[in-house]
């Protein structure tokens, strides 16, 4: 069995595979921290799917781009249960997990998290999930103004991204918003989808991927 | 907060609404029967929301086309939550619950689900969420040949039907397989896509949608 977390947003997800198959899902958005809901959803997810601990094979995280303390948390809970159990890390991204939905529709993807700060992280992806554009942090009016073809709006920054992309006349297709709910599930897909990317990773050196420093190593630096 | 369940297919699922927020939703297929899984479900949603029983204001439920014994479980759940609490009961199509992640991509939606006895459920729609084709249950084969023009092919059914479109010539993409499984969250969404749907149903009326007879009950007639 394999775990799967997702907390690099303000919407937590966990899921469970057994063999080739997603057997456990969930989502919550509950206002509290992922330091208080990770752990009781994991274990209970176990429980409800008649599992135990020993039971599990692998852990798939989800390291970013996306909130920082969400990240750290995520990022330590699954390196806990991994190191615990001795059993091996996998980490994927953020917009390559928002923009799984949309891939073989026939359009480009765009993949688009809140940054907070006027800023959002994307990437561009083909309909056969291709990187287009990497991965970076930009002005959601910056990113109104490029060229990136027909293509599907995704991921928790769609909102944002809407009213400025129709104003700038880009053909675009928004994603159903229950889409723009993370998904955890999508993880087992990705390490299908990328299988250079699917390699144990190693539990200490695994950072989140960030895309840009924290506000607090901002202001240290300006202080310094 | 409003709770949402669909128990038509194999994979269950619940979801807990709060506000305008889809607070909580979760997604089984563990293999013992839904009379298990679903009370417990909504036992431990409720909690971890930290909310209780006496905050729930409605109950939707996907009352079909689906799995007989599954819809009998999840109307007589959801009945029984909404005569207990003496709250609304909302009922929706599963056919529009798999078709709604492809609504607003322009282009047409074939939503299918497995009927099993060599049968599928199905109806098309268009991109914004118009019925072409009513519910009906019908051989694959005699679906792969229906003139449906470019469709996104959603639904349980999707592994099913995607050879023999293939097959026809059909011009179609099909969705993500993540999105296969069934997310009760959406009913939230059809209430709003469809309010003449959107109006409290009879409890005590309130009948699974079949669109065929039973095993049971074709047996029986042919025994008369």
């Amino acid at each position: 069995m394999i775990l799967a977390i997702d907390s690099s947003q303000s919407s937590g997800s966990i899921a469970l595979k057994s063999g080739d198959r997603v057997v456990y899902s969930a989502n919550f958005d509950i206002k509290i921290t992922h330091s208080e809901t990770l752990m009781p959803a994991i274990d209970h997810a176990i429980t409800f799917c008649g599992a135990a601990k020993k039971d599990l094979e692998a852990v798939y995280i989800c390291n970013g781009p996306g909130s920082f303390t969400g990240l750290r948390i995520g990022l330590a809970t699954a390196k806990g249960i991994a190191f615990g159990l001795n059993i091996p890390l996998y980490a994927f991204s953020s917009l390559q997990l928002c923009a799984l939905p949309a891939t073989g529709l026939g359009k480009n993807i765009l993949g688009c998290i809140d940054a907070k700060m006027k800023e959002v992280y994307f990437a561009l992806y083909s309909t056969d999930f291709q990187e287009l554009i990497a991965p970076q942090v930009i002005s959601p009016a910056e990113l109104a103004k490029l060229d990136m073809g027909e293509f599907i709006l995704c991921g928790s920054a769609s909102p944002i991204m809407e009213p400025l992309l129709t104003a700038s006349g880009a053909k675009f297709y928004p994603m159903n918003a229950l889409l723009q709910i993370p998904n955890a599930a999508g993880l087992f897909m990705l390490g299908e989808f990328f299988p250079a990317q699917n390699t144990p990773r190693n539990i200490a050196d695994l950072e989140p991927l960030y895309l840009r420093e924290s506000t607090a190593q901002i202001r240290s630096k300006n202080q310094a």
